[in-house]
């Protein structure tokens, strides 16, 4: 049953009433948030986005509306058109917790079944369930507040990209499938059957076009798609901001990104980030702290220990420093009243990182003790101590290995060790960092070649391009990451503008010129026609949302998202389609062999 | 060759340079617009996006400078540091005339090939070459204007939904294919082989779930997509403007937008739009200018006839009013003027219309000339001149047929009349009407059923709701346009929130309940939890733009268009993909037999 307002008008928000509106007739519409009934009166909690009211109905205040009001349930849609009066026992809690509203009359404007979920904070059904009844789950409080944070920051950005003279410019949807990257999801042609259109992963190309036609500052809140199996906090569709500056060098893309990352936070916390923002190589990054995205909230640095025992007879430290690997340790302040057990256990830990273990030494009531100290000379120990700074209580915990697994076992280790000993002090705090000078290339030990460690139109440092093919892996590019406590925030770089170079990337890049130019024949070109310098950035929208509004889950920041397998529980998309439908296309469905 | 700027800065923009700015030294960046050699000086117009400055290189001011200039030529990306001077020869037709820039500088960003189309208003190139070579196209200051007035337009949209408490909201781009509109999009899924996510058409069911949820007030600035064939002035991707309110009736969404409308006009064009705009019933609308959306920037409405020549013996009008048609008729002043060939004209444009002819009647020197006069008597051909209002120097148009076919002809031969006789005299203004109580549904005479005229989730109006499944062709709906110069900007309705309601909705359009469950069960579901009344709207974001930019070519407003088949010259898609690609999503191409 639902009922037309029929010249019913709300007169105001049921969050907004407020002592001084006490002796006013208002109408008011919401939600039946509860309802009780105390001292043969009916009390009715009633929701609207911007909080509740109480209402209070009586068979002496009017007998009509009491009697109505009996029926009401959780979640029935009413309007109630009263009087504003002053709380005899005021709710402290409420913004409305002074007045109540005396109901005259009330008009049910649609019914409700019991809900499958409840409709209040901090709920704890199944995830499910939750998105199979969305719409539920999005009345409650805590949902919605996350929305308006994401309504005020997208604000927020657009008000500060136009004040910058930055125009928003639409880009294609329906575009072409490009390699190099992740998987495209794909859209078959009518017109053309047995082609295809791809969503775009990113709008890259359309962005540099439009700096090559002078379009000089460019930004989109942009839809980006990517088929891939999904990880924790990934989904088929996001949104990224994306933006793009002609004329410009590193330096000025990121202090424009610092502007508006500071006037964002302003705006939607209220919190000042205090600029600029430090900068950090990614050399530096990974030696400190094994990661391009280091949280920065607490220290326990990495050190290097290679120097100090590049002549121990100790065989795993000789081997790693023997093939071009390294010897660096964490020191975990306080650390060594761990028990036997909780160490091996951090040695497990850092072997899915794949090292091949974690060698120890433990400070302990002004004794050392460590399974390796009978492979060390005793200057040799003695040394690392001191160059780990470390005293009377401490565990130093070693790898040793080639760097890479040593960056990634001790960066993950020093994460872990500051979840597990609460390192991490002021929960509040947002610590950003620049990453720069990120390498060109990663070179991919199972496919044997390098990849693009940004993307293919990323520039390189001028100082190194003349190893673009002769050593590619020392190549460093004109990127940069924006990093919040140890996630990455947004990433960016200065772009190559010029064919020559351009095509010299792509020939790192293993393709040859000709599938380089079926590929990406249209920038190619474009390059020919004046190309301006240009770089430019992109912030994930949504993980941006999630620092705004302290959650850890992206479902929340998302109104109607996708499982794991992108499998929309509410409208159950996807799903089948007409036959007929398929034929137009000029496509079938194949049964797959697995 | 594209070189870096390795420190150099930009400091001013080329269209702001002023007589203010005489005597400093600045540096601007843009393209070569052109080039002349003038007394030993060279003089380059140089070009960004807010304007063009004179610059003049000589061997006198920078020798080095000079001679690098002489081999820029048009569409060089340069930069040039120098001094603002005072031009001998001022050019009062660009804001920048009174200076120009002496050169002591000049740095080649990149070389440019000569290009395919000329970098210049109103272009008149091939449009497949334009659409190839987008990103030169996109150079022309008329094109980059229609970009910032887009850009200026959202922004404004943006502003005023955002101070009247609307949230923007994002939905979903992958979603279910559902019946009942044109052709979806489809995406087929990796995860569930055999199935496909659909691209939204609008986000009306979403949008409608989010009022269930307790939003208030959304709006969203939303791509959408057909796959349709596609007429002039339709792209398979376009924008709307889409917001939807709770706990109001029509006048409220009504208000609301025009005070929408008029802010955006304000803002971008500086044009007052007086409010409250002028409202028609979709009858009146029809009767009077046959179209429901009227351009009534002129005059010349249809007038009814039938009753004045009802006992004619004339048989054209008899078996029309017999068949329960009408007889109607435009009156063109001062028409008398035509010739006999020009008036067989009109007849064969009407019978596009499906007329079966159209008869006329010429006030000519005092004398009444009509191939029909002789079919009727004296009076009635008086009466059909008194009730014409017609006079000497007329010409009264007739048409009798069953109303639609009545309706359709004149009201588009009124427009091609008003083309022809130039007959809208202010080329500026903006007239814009509301038009209301359109019918529910549409009868398809091929199909043999009724059709949801706006959407199936559109709320009959109160009065007529008894009719709904007796008397469909009759029920009116709670739907309103917004048209603007014959143009219809926008459309919106009140919806259903009733489950029953929408059920039998959903019968009167021929589902089974089962299979409107199986389409829309979320929506019925979730209007079993309290939904609020509610009504939105959704203007053409592309088509405000080209009346605000003045422009009749979608394809101006839209940065990478597609022409008429989907394809888009620039990038060539859709295009082939890997067997890979389609071997994981589990289809395979099909050869089409036609």
């Amino acid at each position: 049953m639902g009922e037309a307002l029929q010249g019913l008008k709300r007169t105001i928000m049921c969050g907004e009433v407020r002592e001084s509106n006490i002796g006013e007739s208002i109408t008011v519409m919401g939600w039946v948030q509860r309802k009780r009934n105390l001292g043969g009166l009916e009390f009715v909690d009633l929701r609207d986005r911007t909080g509740i009211l109480q209402v209070v109905f009586g068979d002496e205040i009017n007998s009509e509306a009491f009697n109505k009001a009996g029926a009401v349930r959780p979640e029935y849609c009413i309007a109630v058109t009263g009087e504003v009066v002053k709380r005899e026992a005021p709710n402290n809690n409420i913004p409305t917790g002074m007045v109540e509203l005396k109901a005259k009359y009330i008009k049910i404007l649609s019914e409700s079944e019991t809900p499958p979920i409840y409709i209040k904070e901090n709920l704890d059904a199944a995830e499910n369930i939750r998105l199979k009844y969305r719409y539920l789950d999005l009345r409650r409080p805590d949902m919605q507040n996350i929305f308006k944070i994401r309504h005020r920051a997208t604000k927020a950005v657009r008000d500060y990209l136009d004040n910058n003279g930055f125009l928003e410019v639409e880009t294609p949807i329906l575009t072409k499938s490009t390699p190099e990257g992740a998987r495209d999801y794909l859209v078959p042609s009518r017109n053309y059957p047995g082609m295809f259109y791809a969503l775009p992963q990113s709008p890259q190309l359309f962005k540099q076009l439009l700096m090559v036609s002078g379009f000089d500052k460019y930004f989109q809140i942009a839809k980006c798609f990517r088929d891939e199996d999904l990880r924790a906090n990934r989904q088929p569709e996001f949104t990224q901001i994306d933006l793009e500056m002609s004329f410009v060098e590193a330096d000025d893309v990121m202090a424009l990104n610092e502007g508006l990352i500071a006037h964002v936070f302003k705006e939607v916390l209220g919190v000042e980030v205090k600029l600029p923002i430090k900068r950090m190589t990614f050399k530096e990054g990974m030696e400190k702290y094994g990661s391009d995205k280091p949280d920065l909230r607490f220290g326990m640095e990495i050190t290097d220990l290679t120097e100090v025992v590049k002549f121990a007879e100790f065989k795993v430290f000789a081997d790693a420093i023997a093939n071009n690997g390294s010897v660096r340790a964490l020191n975990l302040k306080g650390g060594a009243s761990m028990g036997r057990k909780d160490i091996d256990r951090l040695g497990e830990f850092v072997k899915t990182f794949k090292a091949k273990g974690l060698a120890w030494i433990q400070l302990k009531e002004n004794e050392v003790k460590s399974p390796i100290a009978k492979f060390l000379k005793e200057d040799e120990l003695k040394n690392i101590i001191n160059t780990m700074n470390a005293e009377d209580g401490d565990l130093i915990l070693i790898v040793a290995d080639k760097n890479s697994v040593v960056f990634q076992s001790l960066g993950q280790l020093r994460l872990e060790l500051a979840k597990k000993f609460d390192l991490i002090k002021d929960k509040n705090e947002f610590n950003f960092t620049w990453i720069t000078e990120f390498p060109l290339f990663e070179y991919d030990e199972e496919e044997g070649r390098y990849f693009a460690a940004h993307h293919p139109f990323t520039m390189p440092m001028d100082e190194d391009i003349e190893f673009l093919t002769s050593e590619p892996g020392r190549v460093r590019a004109k990127a940069y990451d924006l990093v919040l406590n140890g996630e990455e925030l947004g990433g960016g770089s200065i772009r190559i503008h010029d064919t020559k170079l351009q095509e010299k990337m792509f020939e790192a890049l293993g393709f040859t010129t000709e599938s380089a130019w079926e590929k990406f024949g249209f920038l190619l070109e474009a390059f020919k026609f004046g190309p301006p310098p240009h770089g430019g950035l992109a912030f994930g929208l949504d993980r941006m949302i999630m620092f705004l509004a302290g959650t850890d889950n992206i479902k929340d920041v998302i109104t109607f998202p996708k499982n794991q397998n992108a499998f929309c529980y509410l409208t159950e998309a996807p799903n089948v389609v007409d036959e007929k439908q398929l034929t137009e296309l000029g496509i079938a469905t194949v049964k797959n062999e697995k």
